[in-house]
């Protein structure tokens, strides 16, 4: 039963349906309603929801259902469906009901958090019943939905004529008014760039938490902090998640009057996407090192019980004194925020490679200028050499980035120094750290993990002076036999 | 056909079975018939195999098969087979053809390096058809297989009974004599085990790489560094890597006489045990942060592209000279092995957790004191402080390594700040150490990662001076909404 008077049975008025009508839902339908000339229908089995949704905002053409055929009925053709209900079960749930009542050519969108295996299994299923299902990424939270997020649809590039003038009029505009939605690449690559962008939050934040906590060992209070933060987030350095940060240390608790972040307890939590980004990385054999402190990090700080075993133990309290300046602080949090943002990048580029999903990722970065989470000002930059250079192996190589490497790669080691002295945890900035050190330098010691490899387990090593596989009789005069 | 004159159709002489004759099964077939009084059967498909492994050691009771009916036939009751075959798809061929030649109650033990989520299906499936199956991790290479291999099986108690007077004879010893196998644990445990035994020898290598990177910054020779860690491996830091380690940088290459390690190539290589810790880290939200960085830094070795990208960049080179003396460096080094381990051994109990397996502690830290590739002197306390405290948090707030911990955190301080500063890349090193500060740091910063995650995607924080989930309206004056 529609929850407002249903169109005629065969009258096939909207040009987009949303399932489900939750925050990101609901944000998202009256986004489309706004900047669509039609009217968005939406789908709750609730029917008390839908209604509400509809008359919450009788300004706003949304028309409600929670009879799946009417709606249906209700879409042009090819009928275009966003599903925005949890990611998992009720994601096939929801296909299976569909199935019977869409055509050949119907575009079903999925918009949630969904893993990108389970996306690649819906492409499949839909595939042979003849729908396009796309895996959309979302990014920008409740008020993105409503005034303009970042999409990251990936899927069958068919689909991108009928979809784009959909999503187009309601994403973020970058600032040279592009707007940020894309086809990003085929298959599951969609929900795989979230993934991605989803890990390079995860880092972010946790550098962020750090130069906060070497700020504070400085002896700068939350508000002073907040003000240097404010200075760093200017021209291409300003980024969303800085103003963020901003915003919450100026914070006054209401209960206490005092800074806010000072009463909130250090256990920080995630979803699945920060844990995803790790194991995508472990499964393609990329670097994503500052991803991994960053999920770790949140892990440690929620480990009660081994923490709670420390207390009273009177381990060794180093003198907790940051040597290090806010400008050598600043610019090691820049870097390592670089750094971190190229790993995400690299991880786009195998996945891409290796399930053939022909990610443009100039593409990728433009989208992320702008409604997400991630957005800041560099990724401008870094968008002109994916352009230019779509498989450069390093952005930080080339221009204007190397210049900042080579500006802030000893501020990054003065600063993951000092810390270290001072006996304060700097997880990501250090890896990030010493992830670069590892890409400067031109013999690594990963040698010896190798020899050693051969040396117990027969698994062979290369030479740097021939080629071929080489392996040890580890006895008697030590033979070298090739392999 | 069998390769030697088979017992007759119905006499079963055999107490065990071994399928595959590659280089694990063939050893392991030959550790079995020296030292239980009975003859053991092998089987291959390749007839030639078989027949050659069972002439070239005409001393030891070996029984060659290539027919499966008759190498079940030869097996006594209830049956034991030990398969040695790869990983993966041929685990199940060899099940699927098993099967209708099996009784109930029988045992199949897969030894092979299999991931654990195979292991749990092959359980159920086996189990819905009466036969008991145990995934069993092996550590030792080809010399541990003949010699005395640690062994870590999984699965139903009842069949430690029958399979315990067949393994423990073959098994590595522990200083005190006591074999180095046990059932550690139900359901896919043994080879949950396994991999995080991997995991460990990951990081372990990684942090001798590193260490021996330093030595080597200190001027030191190949040579000279392995007399340094000679002097390292004794008592209870003595470890069968560190040993290796040893014996691989004292190797002159035999094309030039100069040191080998000196023309390995620097690309460390891996299979896929590494990758599978980090991920069931990332699974179950466990720090492993140390093994994390040993596998992205054979990652990072490994991205040559981005690698070359680099060369000529002239990125600031920084002095490469190490402050630290090689009595921290040794220090840093053993206490960021601890640390490893201990993530390991969290990981585990977790997991355990989880999965409902009642691994015992102690036992699995029992059976890694000898013949595994982690072997190393300091686990004899270890087991120590879980046979007495079986769900410890952290063996490292308890004697004798709390005293470790505060001798050796500074060192680790002195040597991470140092190598940093020397731009010599130490990952593992800084991982550890960073866990570390995690774990005795009173307030962490990851109070600001959960207020921007309410910020901007309102998860809610908790806070220090009472219970309850809080969410800032962040507009306005800023209300504190419990939900």
């Amino acid at each position: 039963m529609s929850a407002t008077p249903p169109p005629n049975e065969n009258q096939q008025i909207c040009p987009i349906g949303v399932i489900g009508t939750g925050v990101m839902g609901a944000s998202l339908a009256r986004n489309l309603a706004r900047n669509l000339e039609a009217p968005v229908a939406v789908f709750d089995l609730d029917e008390a929801r839908v209604r509400n949704l509809v008359e919450y905002y009788p300004g706003e053409s949304l028309v409600g259902f929670s009879d799946l055929k009417q709606f249906t009925n209700a879409l042009s053709d090819p009928r275009v469906i966003l599903l925005m209900v949890p990611a998992g079960r009720p994601v096939d749930a929801v296909l299976e009901s569909l199935e019977p009542l869409l055509d050949e050519g119907d575009i079903v969108i999925d918009g949630g958090n969904t893993h990108y295996l389970d996306t690649d299994r819906r492409v499949k299923w839909c595939g042979d019943r003849g729908i396009r299902f796309i895996g959309m990424g979302i990014s920008g939270g409740e008020q993105g939905a409503l005034l303009g997020p970042s999409m990251m649809p990936g899927g069958d590039p068919s689909v991108w004529e009928p979809i784009s003038p959909l999503l187009e009029p309601i994403a973020a505009k970058a600032p040279d008014g592009t707007p940020c939605v894309a086809l990003v690449g085929s298959g599951a690559s969609g929900h795989f760039t979230k993934i991605v962008h989803n890990g390079i939050e995860y880092a972010d934040l946790q550098l962020l938490a750090e130069s906060y906590a070497l700020l504070r060992a400085r002896g700068m209070s939350p508000g002073e902090v907040a003000e240097e933060f404010s200075k760093w987030n200017k021209g291409k350095s300003a980024s969303y998640l800085l103003e963020s940060a901003t915003a919450v240390l100026t914070a006054t608790d209401p209960d206490t009057g005092e800074p806010l972040i000072d009463y909130v307890l250090d256990e920080a939590k995630g979803k699945g996407t920060g844990a995803w980004t790790v194991i995508a990385g472990a499964e393609e054999g990329v670097s994503v090192n500052v991803v991994a402190e960053a999920f770790f990090a949140r892990s440690a700080s929620s480990s009660r019980k081994e923490r709670a075993a420390w207390v009273g133990t009177n381990v060794l309290g180093a003198p907790g004194e940051v040597d290090a300046s806010t400008d050598q602080i600043r610019d090691a949090y820049l870097l390592a925020r670089l750094i971190s943002y190229q790993q995400g990048l690299n991880l786009l580029m195998e996945a891409s490679k290796e399930n053939g999903w022909n990610i443009d990722l100039a593409n990728v970065v433009s989208l992320w200028r702008a409604g997400c989470i991630i957005r800041a000002g560099f990724l401008e930059d870094i968008m002109t050499i994916y352009k230019d250079s779509p498989t450069e192996p390093s952005v930080l190589t080339v221009y204007p980035f190397l210049s900042q490497v080579k500006e802030r790669i000893n501020p990054l080691r003065e600063v993951v120094a000092s810390a270290s002295l001072a006996g304060i945890p700097i997880p990501a900035l250090a890896a990030a750290l010493n992830y670069q050190q590892m890409m400067i330098t031109p013999s690594l010691p990963t040698a010896l993990v190798q020899l050693q490899r051969d040396n117990f387990g027969s698994h062979t090593y290369e030479r740097t002076d021939k080629p071929g596989n080489f392996h040890i009789v580890w006895e008697g005069d030590l033979q070298q036999v090739e392999s």
